[in-house]
């Protein structure tokens, strides 16, 4: 991640100012306030503004009209009972925006997650800069033999260097003939652009209410996310659990956590309380579905 | 509107309390916070927790890094061209929190607007409070001749009466009547509220972003709306005021004061600017947008 | 149900007459097309339009040129993984569109539903007919003991018979002064409906895709739903089942009779399938989610 | 635009196979249906299929029971009623979904329209073929000196033949060496792709209801749209026009043709039409907002 002098003064000049405010406040969050994690390469998030914390949940539950007096033991039960009985809307009322560097392969899948708010920097009206995500030797990975959309193992040796050397040719070449295609010819910036690959660095301010954040982590800290947006969705999980540290103990146990049992998979079940020894030939459910019921139980299967 | 005690003491005890916060606050509306408005004879609207202020626009705008150190009047020059130019999503980039009592027949309108946060006090759940909207006698409208969704002539002296008393006594009796189907018969609340007649009141959090408070607004605010829910949206519309003065200001020059023309009609207008004296017979447009456009120019017709 | 002459001749009419299309075509939906389903005392709901079947979800997931030539059996696995995985987009791909006769009470919990497109008669234009939902007895229940949004016993003798006159009287009473206010004051329409009883009969257009419409019926047919609202679910996945039959097989076997167990809950169920006897207190969980537990695993607990 | 020979047999197959509906049926949309329309140099738009017609608006906006009995001219007068006032439901009632091959860089500002159903063709999943955008000559454009996002001038000769050599030899050898990467060493897809360029050609199934077809279509057919999404925007349009001609005429006269005046702009309005002689500077309009209106009206300015 490399900032500018300029960058680096504003994020500082805004990190130095503070106010009073009534509004409900987090600590442990205004303590990261502004300040980029780095991630990738040349990638980076940070928390620009957030509205409500754990107490926020459960006014919005109980349409309060003040923060209460309830026990802090009280509101993490009902906390954990909306998160399991799948009431979402009281989460709806929390809501985090972040600045995010992103290569663009990366925003392509972000951007599916469609509640979200979002300002993407333009390159039809300005010029991106020269960065592009190489992976690092340790994820350069193979194409996986059992998962179409999955990794395999490790790239090394020679073959691993003339994967990089032709990723970062590519993506100079790339770069350099844009700038030429701007600066020596004068195309128009939003034509100019198309000659970039897809590893160049874009950037967005994402702003998301505190459920579909949930839900976004949810599904892109997941082990079959890629791994480029993975460590993304783990930074802002770590963001999360400082901002609302109840909530995201609820969604570690009844999300992150949870296995979601189908009803051939339940029927197999009882018959294992039972007693009764089964294997995946009588157990009506195909053989990828019993292997992840036995991962998921923890068993060789 | 009443509060009771209790209410009364948790907003206070609220408003009482503040924090020092490194985000973007705003005097302004921290001054209103948590303060109900009263509306209509039990109603009112309240804020409840805010982020962002007009500067927040900017900064997702530029994709910035801080608060930059442009002028004020820069700001407001970039403001009033996203909102011309029907630039939404750095309007989406801040976030509002209310607090509402409405009567359940406005609640229907409101619900429409499908793209924010809503928690209502659940009468599944809940008990609801001995109140019921009675219009005062200055908004006790006859039907409309002309319009049929809209109001005509008010109703006076006898007439008048009897439509109020009319409408205290089937809300009387349908609350009290339900307080006999919880209290003597024990019946089911989800039943029992069944009986409650339509201008009963209920609650809700309602918590949306700046864009679509603002589209809010100009359709609840329009002379073509209910005047039930017209009272609201101009109450949060004097609120959006103190909280972002210079977006409101474009709204208020681009939106609610703006006029759209159809091609047809900027025909006509062509012609007019030319010279030449139109009339509805041979302007191509029907006596119903004749008059539209002729009250858009201040014109008799 | 009570359908006008003039209603039956148009809904025979529009079942008279067919096209030939190229689109997806579903007989057994068509067969169902625009005849009502009557439900409660005077409601319905009717399929007035659909778009895709079966294999549109599966042309939409491999982005496909044609119907392809698979065999119905790799179809059927496709979107059981696609289930079972959450690729909740192929699903939304498909469409169908309602047209529902409910109360006004279930309308309120229904259009919490936010993706769906909706058309409502409106009260403000309109003059409702004479039409309010009264339980039959067997639904007449008490509040539940133990559920705070629950329902317990069922009401029975002279109680019952108060309860329904109660209901009956005063649906009437308002419906009847509601006439009174419209012709004998002429009182505004968007007014006079305000002295309705909750359980008055509105209609309502409702569209959704495939994958909100399950989302839907998921939370709205279980067994916590208002039973007032879940004939309209169950009536709905009966109509679904006609349509999309492969979906809903595996919609039943991942969703409906799914169950998700926590992270705290597959600790525990890992200690009984290696032969451990728990007991509740050494379990880590609360009364209640050990309670729902035993449930989901056919033990007495 | 090339298709594989298995390709057009799936799409004449489709267009062979006809069925008898029900539903509401377009004959000049039905001519179209299946068939790939191109645009640019390899991308296409076709119509998978449909829900609704100019009635189905109608139908909803009335809540009716059948298809009624109205003219086609009553119909039309609704139609242009609920598009002068913005009651944009019904108009959600219509569903149409396309098949669409464009560039990554098209795909990208398309895809912020959030409320369309979107399934892509995975490049995790699956290799994408050696199709990228170059444009036509006339295409190629220099910067706009006025317009920091816009297009000026087009450019000729040697640094035209410069540009295209450029925007070719990055674009072939970025997808070689995809290939190699996939190839000779066994690289992940979703890891090999991000070394293509952004005019590399996707393809998606996009669905969406009617009202927000119009939307997308005002905003991207217009003038200020980048080229490259224009001239899908215009195919569908013409798409549209096929399927629901009483809408987009009265879509084309109250927006495409329209244009809104800002209560500024209505002042001197008046004061012209009331003969006064206005110029900019007496105005209280900015330089760029005078010249917007004065272009509405057709005059110089």
């Amino acid at each position: 991640m490399s900032l500018t002098d300029s960058q680096r003064e504003e994020i500082e000049a805004a990190r130095a100012a503070t106010a009073p405010t009534r509004r409900a406040t987090v600590p442990a969050l205004e303590a990261l306030l502004f300040a980029p994690v780095p991630l990738l390469d040349h990638g980076f998030v940070r928390v620009i503004d957030y509205m409500g914390d754990d107490a926020a949940v459960v006014q919005a539950a109980r349409v309060s009209y003040g923060r209460g007096t309830r026990k802090v033991s009280e509101d993490a039960g009902l906390i954990r009972y909306l998160m399991r009985h799948h009431h979402t809307t009281p989460f709806e009322m929390c809501e985090i925006k972040f600045h995010v560097k992103l290569p663009i392969f990366v925003a392509r899948q972000w951007i599916r997650h469609r509640t979200a708010n979002v300002n993407e920097y333009s390159a039809r009206y300005s010029i991106l800069d020269r960065e592009f995500y190489i992976p690092a030797p340790e994820h350069l990975a193979l194409q996986s033999t059992t998962n179409r959309q999955g990794r395999g193992a490790v790239l090394e040796g020679d073959a691993a260097a003339a994967v990089l050397a032709l990723l970062r040719s590519d993506a100079a070449r790339s770069h350099d003939d844009y700038t030429t295609l701007l600066e020596t010819h004068g195309l128009a910036r939003e034509l100019a652009r198309i000659n970039l690959t897809l590893n160049s660095y874009t950037q967005w301010y994402w702003k998301s209410d505190l459920y579909n954040l949930l839900h976004f982590l949810a599904l892109r800290s997941d082990a079959h996310a890629q791994y480029e947006i993975r460590v993304y969705a783990e930074a802002m999980l770590a963001m999360a659990q400082a901002w609302v540290p109840q909530t995201v103990a609820a969604f570690r146990d009844y999300r992150l956590g949870a296995v979601t049992f189908s009803a051939g998979m339940l029927a197999v079940l009882r018959r294992m309380l039972a007693g009764e020894s089964v294997a995946q030939e009588g157990s009506g459910l195909s053989k990828r579905e019993w292997a992840e019921m036995m991962a998921a139980l923890g068993r060789g299967g």
